[in-house]
């Protein structure tokens, strides 16, 4: 007999998962390694070591190993919000009326407000380790700042995070979550990297990019002793990081003997997605199962859906290491109107390489229906959700609503990466019915893609 | 052998309570009626059904029924977010080195942010169950009014919130998210009601207060057929709803055999001290055991330490019942520099009366000690709390501190009623080191007090 699906079903912290699981253990297709920029050769262990931690180099570099042991103490931290509820959505498939069975990984249920703190905690954890003095990102809406500051806060390091000048400017908010968590945040571009007064020079009045904030922040760490840089999203390691989504999930729906149909995250530099689908898409790899996953980003940072498959520069400063990747071109920038995040204009290597070799598919949405999506699911569900999560939302919405139509009773998973209480601009935007949608032209693409970096 | 306890205590969804608890049916002193402000005499069923509905009065007058059965309809809400974690503040406790042992029973957990969520569905299901088209309200901080309009817009009510106009213009987010439940949001005083346009001619470009909100409130609702007025704090029922707060928090320590020597919530009207404490103190009441349990309140809005108990208005525009209470004067109005909640001039009837008759005590705090606490929490427990929860968090370090004078392994109990996304302009005076503290004077306290109806 089934067991009855309860609304949340919560792992017992003992269930945590001990390790990380590293997808790339089971591609036979390998993701392309960093290069060089200036030797376009593979970026080596020493290379990359003035820039991450080594513990981080190290996970970066490995594509072998296939489970990673999750330190005591990033564990510990892990106790305060893991692990994370799996929850059925019955409210929503009530209101839907269809047969489908939908189930969302929430990660918003921490102060970060997203699942970025998964990284956050290791990579600084690794700093603390290896006896640094602190790190220093960059930061765009915000989310990823805000789970580093308090990572830092927590094991005592220093944090200083480069925040886009425009977000910097219109999410006040955001700026004093990191502060009260000690970390220190500068507007970017700055006059406090040479970087940044080049840049502040040749474009005087700029409200900045994730691309320049990036090259301020790698300045920073490089050229300050007892400092590295600490990403995100994109990277390896961050991926190996965020398994803990899938593996809790899965280990969730393991309880109940529930097999998931469709898996949907969304997908900006690919650390949601990446973390959610990892232990299914190993299974995938493997042989032992099948699952169509599905990777939501907005249409107007078509990475996946309109990028090229080509080595890029993953920083408009064009300091960092070239990654292979779908992209828009590091050039590229989202119409101003764009209001939630997943603005990278690439994507994560490992995720870019599955999707080239057909394991996973994807699907662009726009930003107003989107926020249907959100609004909808917010009303039933009683969770806000950022903008970010409400594109896996819009896709979980439209499968089930296939499936009523076919009466199809697929079970759905999807990755509520976090909650949107510091995007309200956005949401007012909506509400007023006020929000456009804009989708770049072939033109435009065919421009910033046509700026590639000529690689061999 | 002492089990070893978890960071976080989580029932199953079955141990959530099925019946509410009403203290009042425990103490011998029942608090005092309502009195009809026209006539002194104690409001009865059918003078208040105009103003709530009428499941609501029942529950209001009911002074001897110990439990009342939770509707499944609202217990499938709970479900959605119940039960709340009740977390073991290990990191606080390593960071303060006390012996004492800290728990903290988290209310935050769900999109409205606070506990408030729990009386809103209880109040909005008997509202949809009566046959009603909406309910209205006040909103000061925004709290209560966006718990209400989650709740309405589950139940497919109309949500009128009426909230103060410098909070309208102050935190648009907050309306921002009752707009996205649904609701419409009108600042307060407004020309859409007589009072309000009464209040408006008297002092033009007033920019409001609760009690001129609930008399608009009001007025909406006793004058529109099918609407009703709902209250988010003070109130007997309020009380009854939130004893889900500590009824699960009871549970979830009597697993591990854990019994709190102190148990401490902040007090604004009281409808989270209130449930909190409710299981523990109808214990008390009946005599089986003893707990130290402390109300911490705003030392700039000081009613349990520096009010009377005495009955008086609910409301500026005195149009409520009269309410026999702790009470500062219902023209008291607390300084401009008060940043969190708690700034009712008044005290719930029933904790009033418990407090009077010994079964509590009252400490009062300032908002910069309170910004203190909440920083330190944010940073080692990873949850930023709401202004509000923070005073109880003050107490509680406050108590453990002394623990780790007298090497006292106390064990304390408090409750954080919710998160403080939206109170980031006061953790920004605070951060910039420019919040400033404002105890009210003697004089003014007398002076507020002096003008109490006269009730024989």
């Amino acid at each position: 007999m089934e067991k009855k699906i309860p609304y949340k079903i919560y792992l017992t912290e003992e269930e945590i998962p001990k390790q990380w699981y590293n997808v790339r253990a089971d591609m036979k297709n390998k993701p392309a390694p960093l290069l060089n920029p200036a030797t376009h050769q593979p970026m080596t262990f020493d290379e990359l070591r003035p820039v991450f931690c080594d513990e981080l180099v190290k996970q970066e570099l490995d594509d072998n190993t296939a489970f990673f042991d999750i330190p005591e103490e990033i564990y510990n931290f892990y106790k305060m919000y893991r692990p994370s509820p799996l929850i059925r959505a019955y409210c929503l498939e009530e209101k839907l009326q269809t047969p489908a069975k939908i189930y969302y990984k929430f990660e918003g249920n921490n102060t970060s407000g997203s699942h970025k703190l998964n990284s956050a905690i290791a990579q600084a954890y690794y700093a603390k380790k290896q006896g640094l003095k602190g790190v220093t990102t960059e930061t765009g809406a915000g989310q990823w700042g805000t789970a580093l500051s308090m990572a830092c806060s927590y094991f005592d390091l220093d944090c200083k995070v480069f925040m886009v000048k425009v977000s910097y400017e219109q999410k006040p908010f955001r700026r004093e979550v990191m502060r009260t968590y000690g970390a220190s945040v500068t507007p970017s571009p700055s006059d406090t990297t040479k970087v940044g007064r080049k840049i502040l020079e040749k474009f005087p009045g700029t409200t900045g990019s994730l691309g320049c904030a990036i090259s301020e922040a790698v300045e920073v760490a490089t050229e300050h002793e007892g400092y590295r840089y600490v990403l995100g999203s994109v990277l390896n390691q961050v991926l190996l990081h965020q398994s803990v989504i899938g593996l809790e999930a899965k280990a969730a729906l393991d309880k109940y003997n529930i097999t998931p149909d469709i898996i949907i995250g969304c997908a900006g530099g690919g650390s949601n997605l990446g973390g959610l689908i990892s232990p299914f898409m190993g299974e995938k790899l493997r042989g032992e199962k099948d699952y169509d996953i599905v990777a939501v980003e907005p249409a107007s940072c078509p990475s996946f859906t309109r990028g090229k498959f080509a080595y890029d520069f993953c920083d408009t400063g064009m300091v960092c290491p070239l990654a292979k990747m779908y992209t828009l071109g590091s050039g590229f920038i989202p119409s101003a109107n764009h209001a939630g995040g997943l603005r990278f204009h690439g994507m994560s290597s490992t995720l870019s390489q599955l999707y080239h070799d057909g394991y996973m598919r994807a699907v662009a949405v726009e930003q107003t229906s989107v926020f249907e999506a959100a609004q909808q699911f917010a009303r039933v569900e009683g969770i806000l959700p950022a903008p970010e999560s409400s594109h896996a939302i819009r896709v979980a919405i439209d499968e089930a609503l296939k499936c009523k139509e076919t009466g199809e009773e697929k079970t759905i998973l999807f990755g509520l990466t976090g909650t949107g209480y510091f995007d309200m601009v956005a949401y007012q935007k909506f509400n007023d019915g006020v929000m456009s949608d804009y989708i770049p032209t072939d033109e435009e693409l065919a421009k910033s893609i046509s700026e590639l970096p000529k690689i061999d």
